[in-house]
């Protein structure tokens, strides 16, 4: 079937209108937060001259930054490893993340940064805004290939929303910590994804086989987006820690599960391969898993060696779901998963929702100190009196409701993107560039390529 | 006409000469900032813990690095989208502002930094000396493919100066607020950069035609280019802002403008194909207008509504121009904008002169707090009596007289560059890297990428 | 001969057994540094709001990410230059860099900050990491193409042994100062590779000489490597300072010898080219001598035109190296060093440490201020009495015990690597991944590129 793929008219409406509804919403309701807003000057003591350094600017920007090259090159250059849809890989990362963090900014801003009318925003807004978008990233990974730009923007606006609504869910009503976002990113984003996924499934996609595989330069491509991922995770699951001990803490975790997940990730590719060599998914992608899974134990007393055995454990289960897992979820349970964000995003997410809850379950104050105990898990007010294996249930009972909501949301979503409206390539056509971008012609023959047939007498 | 492009002799003496001169001149006239000098230690109260970071590097070091990363990568990058230019983009743009940044430091030196016969450099001299070549990097874009390493060297020694001069005149005579400099640096470098390809004019250009497009790997690493620019901005726009609030507000600002530019850059893209494919050169360009366009109104109360609104107009004006405005500047005014940086740049520059100035006009103690305003807009000394539509008044100075700074100067310049002896291509070898470079042979036949075929029996 | 580089059981096992080792003596030894623990908040003085920024973490993680991302995507993308090395080149080096950092955690922290049976990390023992890594990747530089994984692996663990110990001799022993290393990564790390490949000689490699240059678009992602790189060097030579001044100083002095460098390179290689064309090679790795040269002396009071000198310098020696040092060490000496990291790192390492004794030894209290001097050279303690030239002696003696270091250490890794029981490829077969790699076909024909062959009818 050869549905119609012009984006001529759905496109540009879709971006405008929405754009418009975004500087309406801006206009009405966002606001700087006090320490953003030229007033900030009138609240500091007169000689204090540390004062200025006080400022959260000075505390996250650095980290945000790290968040925002993760977001934007990370996952967009991760996802250009097929040969021809290196510029929709990238090209539409970018569009529906820049239209995700404004339409985060004002659903998280309704739930967390709400005062007196208007939501008042900081550079914290901006990191879980980028957050947010992390987990429209994720999902993406699942339908690569397989969407037009029209059903992108549709999904990131619900995901964004029923992120958000997820997000509250757990944070303000469970009071479950999830520092770098394993359950309200990974998990959310990866079985939401896969949701949307299996309900467009594709039954003739075979068709578009000869294109789903990676060409030489583009897997090199891609390892600029995993290796900034890679490096950058450190500041990704410490970037909205407390303070202090706590980002320190959470960037030394992270580190070490990230380091740990390389090498088992390397052994098993190896290993799996009938003349023991190395697949370039495996490491693009399972060399990741690890930073994925200690996403919310890492701003805790988790221990260095703890970090090590998560990595560890991830980089063998996210190879391991790579060769046997992503070919069974496609053939038996028809979910056509291109990036394998159940490797990478799925079952990590998963392990690291319950690596949060055990490592809360067993926090004590000799650990942590009596101070440091109620400071990490914010135990005044009415949890004053939570116990640890209280706070370990509430860390559990936050993946299922992650889990919930991703199911029950992409069962909606994916049956709203499922009208054969939006512009969406037939099955022949996924994983092309040409359908949505204006691509050039290669060069007629190598000769062009040559310094002598083209260029004429370039000196005497 | 086949002109001599051998650079022997030329270029190694161009390079030496420069930097022998810098030796000498840094020896004569540059120290270290009181911040960066052993004696500061002295300065600091003994018990005062905080001092350490108190000093500007922790105010400014992060921002700094991720300019750093804008004029080298983002830059380079950007222009390597033609298909047999990337040596050149990358390597012209390294080597101009390997040097542009030393000679910004002395010139910029002499008229912000100049004690006791010294200039004194600190880090926030470093970020200055990036963004004066940032401004050269913007003419280099007009010029791609058409000039020598020679004439880029020559055309540093004199935009570098005209930028300081111009710099000088807008921010210690005009009194001109322009943080992330829509005025000094991108309507300066723009209009510049054109005056100079207007002189430099090449009538047979359409012989290169051929090597003045992309092909599909060329613009995937320009978009490494565009997205470290585009997520980096916040910090290039914020970089020199008062501590603190000013910081803040003008990171919120950009992120915002840029992210309302993509989705209307997109949706113009697509609405003027006439099959609604995006063009990849919108995408990699106009989508940056935004931060463009905040550069002077990033740290004032724009609100992030107002942020959005600029960025949604300059994402349309900025692919306009490229759709209509670049054809009729080559055809009817003789302007051969290779990378389009009068939509880039250019209008979006102006426009961003322009918000500031009304912005400025519009500046009250509502809205900033009585010592907001104050110390926002620095109204203390001969100031303290100004009033906003004063400061607004003057702004909107600041425009014109980059403006005359720009073209006169590339007019003197482009004259300049006109001789022909300075090793420029002819026009049939513009945009080619075997002209200047060493390039490598493409392997012979494509059978020598299989793996069978060259290699001997690996394992047994 | 054919060797057997089926790695199906050697790989995997090596990283396992590798990183269990790891998991136990993180188990056993490692713990988080006070100011990474959850006690960290008792220590603080409560109403003393500056307090949370004083964590060391504030002032060394925008430092960190930066050297992280140079030991990853720089030195990883520095040596995809080759044509059929990229996976390799970036994958291997990602692997041993995992590795390694572990390994230095343990190694360093056993030297540097064990206390009461615990190594207590921070965020200083990760910048020490990835430095002492940073010294593998040179090594890698010479035998890159070479060697097996698992033989990587061996000589990462054997080479950060070293390492330590060499930089405990010299930080602890001699009392040297040596915050960017030129002797203790550079100096070390070059004549240590160097060593292993004159071992490691391979009489035959010419056979392999087709796939041992550059093809176009390798050497653009080569340059991504030497871009972050030269950008992100001043955090590297900076990262561990004393705060304040001494970080703000040795930013400086690395970016000005930086900009120097890319002049002189640029210069030599032009010059020393019949034509007077540049060469890649020179672009991608003398540019950066500046930075290896300043490491020793960038944190003293060098000022910025000596900084200018040094580079100027390095990027002359450094390009000279790589047109007659290069062959000469190959065809005479047998030296096979595939990166040339004698020219940039061997000799700018050692030209580094000479700077570094004459700096020190031309320290006194007018140019550093009585109490500037003894902060900056530690002169308290044992120390007192010390005279700057007594410190510049033994800044020169950790030249020479690093020089000795790496040739015995080389010398005896290098026998270890040469049993052929490791994997390594036969002389014909270097510089290709598909030995170790599962390398994707290359399209059958051109034509597959092509937009209308294999898209059928996408729109009506």
């Amino acid at each position: 079937m050869a549905w119609n793929t012009n984006m001529r008219w759905r496109l540009p409406l879709t971006c405008l209108l929405l754009q418009v509804a975004m500087v309406v919403l801006f206009g009405v309701f966002v606001r700087y937060s006090p320490e953003a807003d030229a007033h900030w000057i009138e609240g500091k003591e007169p000689g204090n001259r540390s004062s200025d350094l006080e400022n959260e600017f000075y505390y996250r920007y650095p980290s945000f930054q790290d968040v925002h090259v993760m977001i934007f090159v990370g996952f967009g250059f991760l996802m250009t490893f097929l040969q021809r849809y290196g510029y929709s890989s990238v090209g539409f990362n970018f569009l529906l993340a820049a239209f995700g963090i404004q339409w985060a900014l004002l659903m998280q801003g309704w739930f967390h940064s709400f005062h007196d009318g208007y939501i008042l925003v900081g550079v914290e807004n901006l990191i879980n805004a980028d957050f947010c978008v992390g987990s429209v990233c994720v999902a993406f990974g699942a339908i690569l290939g397989k969407v037009s730009p029209v059903q992108l923007l549709i999904m990131t606006l619900f995901q964004v929303t029923l992120f958000s609504v997820n997000e509250f869910i757990l944070l303000s009503l469970l009071n479950v910590k999830d520092a770098g976002g394993s359950m309200t990113i990974h998990t959310f984003g990866a079985y939401f994804g896969l949701t949307v996924t299996w309900v467009l499934y594709r039954p003739n996609l075979y068709q578009s086989k000869a294109r789903q595989s990676a060409v030489y330069h583009s897997d090199l491509f891609a390892m600029i987006g995993t290796l900034f991922l890679w490096m950058y995770w450190p500041s990704f699951n410490s970037a909205v820690s407390n303070h202090g001990d706590a980002q320190h803490r959470a960037a030394i975790n992270t580190y070490c599960s990230l380091a740990a997940c390389v090498l088992t990730a390397v052994a098993l590719s190896s290993a799996l391969h009938k003349k023991g060599k190395l697949d370039m998914v495996h490491i693009q992608n399972a060399t990741l898993a690890g930073g994925v899974a200690v996403g919310t134990a890492a701003e805790m007393m988790l221990m260095p060696y703890g970090s090590l055995i998560v990595g560890f454990i991830c980089g063998i289960v996210s190879t391991l779901g790579f060769v046997y897992l992503t070919p069974f979820l496609e053939s038996r349970l028809r979910i056509q998963d291109t990036c394998g964000i159940h490797n990478l995003h799925g079952m990590p997410g998963v392990i690291g929702g319950i690596v949060g809850a055990v490592t809360a379950a067993c926090a004590n104050s000799q650990v942590y100190g009596q101070e440091g105990l109620a400071h990490a898990f914010n135990l005044d007010g009415f949890k004053t009196e939570w116990s640890a294996s209280l706070q370990g249930s509430f860390q559990a009972a936050g993946i299922f409701v992650s889990l919930a909501m991703a199911l029950v949301g992409g069962l909606i979503v994916g049956g709203i993107l499922k009208f054969p409206i939006w512009g969406q390539a037939s099955d022949e056509n996924c994983f092309e560039d040409a359908i949505y971008w204006e691509v050039p012609e290669e060069p007629k023959n190598a000769a062009s390529h040559h310094e002598d047939s083209t260029l004429k007498a370039p000196e005497p």
